[in-house]
């Protein structure tokens, strides 16, 4: 089999943790597998050179800044590939440009459009265990350029797909996927599977182990990704194509959001087309809403509820001020979260989102406001509940079971 | 003009002396030159790589040291560019390969094939400021690859060659090229002018502020090296082509080389070749012999006096050793040091070397071995008299004045 590895920053986060890796993929290698390995930067470093960047400017060039933070990959994966070397496992260290991955030209955010996996493939059949710089690539015109947070993944889902490989595993300091943060309810059990749409959800709706983008090309590109831990020999979790038997599940995990404000807009004036007018300025504003309620009121004036995230609750109040002639007023809410159910059974399954209600009611949590999808249904709630909602709904659907 | 800037480690060694060498880059810019600079890894940054790499291995892959060790250059030069853009000068930093710096495969010990100025020249006609990460290139098969010691001087030379550049200042914490050694002699003068073949005997003798293989690059390609102090605006040292003024003046200085071991061995048999075999076995040992002295003796048999590096003495001595059947024994003395008094005035004045041996002897300072060349006369004298011999023969040469 061909497997990628990838190792996040603290995986690789002392000298003492590269030889642990090391001696992961030799026993990965002993095993009778080929191993293509993406690395981050050991932890600490990226923020350091950050550091220093800003030392001479607020808003340091981009470019520049890609120069300087894809350095730091480039050290991991050497010392990785000398701690191989020194076990006796042939292994090669690679640049991005060397493993041939090209991208856009949008420095510190790029998006990959090719890999050409020629040197890559080569240095397999050489026999030997391949390093690659994560986080990076190089522009048509030879810059090295920087994929953004999570840029790691990115690197390996898309090499694994290059290389048709046969699983990505993806290693960092939590062993997979739970139904829920186990610091909020310890009963969470890690789940063995988990579709990638349903990834999808959890980790726009709050799960920090997988980056969307990464899951987002994973699906694309068909890579099955396994998440583990590189301090332990857990299992992991799969996330794959969606399998009858995951349907079979009617709820796979629930998600929790703190960083959820509501704003509602008063008695916005029957003029037509002035909420459509509200939403394009937010848009234009860069602000991400999220949930959106329109209510009719008594007389003929309508509320307009929705959610941004806090951090960008002042720029909404602003917006929403500058339409000070069309409405009554506006009312700021942070102390809100949203807790959302997420699983691929509710396509085929009935009563879901009555259950989640239902539960929530019995605990006197009040629901605010509602959005679903089809295999999702979120909630806002007060701030004050998260953690007693949380729980409430994984017992609802018998998770820790 | 066009000209470049090469700083070292000490020079890039803090934020605040990156900052220092943006505004010295930034006057120069003022005073409507054209600017590449070409940047060494901050000081230490570099050490503390090999030291992450020999924690995992004490002979690390050499093809994985240089990807390593090219991040610190990497680092320097984006900072710098970043704080040349925030003065308001338009800079780009680049890599050696964006630089087009070909090498050949020796990895950590590279030389450069060739260098393709194109994107270097784009850059400068665009107005910007081009910063260079010193000693690396990429080799034929797109590897990383370094430069050895000193290789950042070596890439701007070799990138002030590419570009016909006016002149090549080459920046660290001595303002020039001495006489001799000012801790030794504080009579000594700084040289406004030296040649390419006195810097070359003078780097070889013992002077430390450049590296030989830089000066051999530069007298081929005809390039002007200036060497200066990134910390004062003193004139420093222009080292450049023989002019009938150079050679008007007899001495341009007195070298001290500390590190050097006399071998004496008696009594060699006189089977034709021995001397030889001699030689070409410690050549093979990669033992560096200097001096040579052979002395036919009374009976016919010769004794074989030479000098290698301290450091190689007792390899040295283990040669010899496996000779012990045609030789009468052998004297170690790893107390002399070697003075040499070095002019390209010496080429066409006579009684340069008589003038030393007689300033010497006055001091009563014995002479062990002396050898010459068109250039330069240098003597093997007891290690006690080192600092003596250095002012002895500054002041003999009227260096001073």
């Amino acid at each position: 089999m061909l497997i990628v590895h990838k190792y996040g920053g603290t995986s690789v986060g002392s000298l003492e943790r590269i030889e642990n890796v090391a001696t992961r993929v030799a026993k990965a290698r002993e095993e009778g597998n080929d191993i293509v390995v993406v690395v981050s930067a050991m932890s600490g470093e990226t923020n350091k050179l950050i550091e220093y960047a800003q030392h001479f400017s607020d808003n340091p060039s981009k470019r520049e800044m890609d120069m300087l933070l894809s350095s730091g990959e480039r050290v991991t994966a050497a010392l990785l590939a000398i701690a191989l070397q020194e076990k006796g496992y042939p292994a090669v260290a690679m640049t991005g440009r060397q493993a041939g991955i090209l991208t856009d030209d949008s420095h510190t955010y790029a998006r990959i459009e090719s890999i050409d996996p020629t040197a890559m493939k080569a240095e397999i059949a050489d026999g030997k265990v391949v390093i690659v710089s994560g986080f990076q690539g190089i522009n048509a015109s030879g810059s090295v350029t920087t994929l953004g947070r999570g840029g790691s993944d990115l690197s390996a889902v898309a090499i694994a797909g290059a290389l048709k490989a046969d699983a990505c595993e993806i290693y960092s300091d939590v062993d997979g996927i739970y139904t829920t943060d186990p610091r909020i309810e310890p009963k969470a059990k890690k789940m063995d599977f988990i579709s990638y749409d349903e990834m999808l959800e959890l980790a726009s709706l709050g799960a920090k182990v997988l980056q969307n983008r990464s899951v987002e090309l994973a699906k694309k590109l068909n890579v099955k990704i396994v998440a583990k831990s590189s301090f332990s020999d857990a299992e992991g979790t799969v996330i794959g194509e969606e399998t009858e038997e995951m349907e079979a599940v009617l709820v796979s995990g629930i998600a929790l959001d703190r960083n959820q404000a509501r704003v509602t807009v008063r008695d916005v004036s029957d003029k037509p087309g002035i909420a459509a007018e509200i939403f394009t300025k937010l848009a234009e504003e860069q602000i991400n809403v999220d949930m959106i309620i329109q209510n009719a009121s008594a007389d003929g004036k309508t509320n307009l509820g929705f959610t941004v995230p806090q951090s960008e609750l002042t720029q909404a109040k602003a917006v929403i001020e500058s339409f000070d002639h069309d409405i009554g007023g506006m009312d700021l809410d942070d102390s809100v979260c949203k807790v959302s159910v997420v699983g691929v059974g509710m396509k085929s399954h009935s009563g879901v989102a009555a259950t989640a209600f239902c539960a929530l009611a019995n605990e006197n949590i009040n629901i605010e406001m509602i959005s679903t999808s089809e295999i999702k249904v979120s909630m806002i709630v007060s701030e004050k509940y998260a953690e007693l909602a949380v729980r409430t709904l994984h017992n609802a659907y018998n998770l820790d079971k």
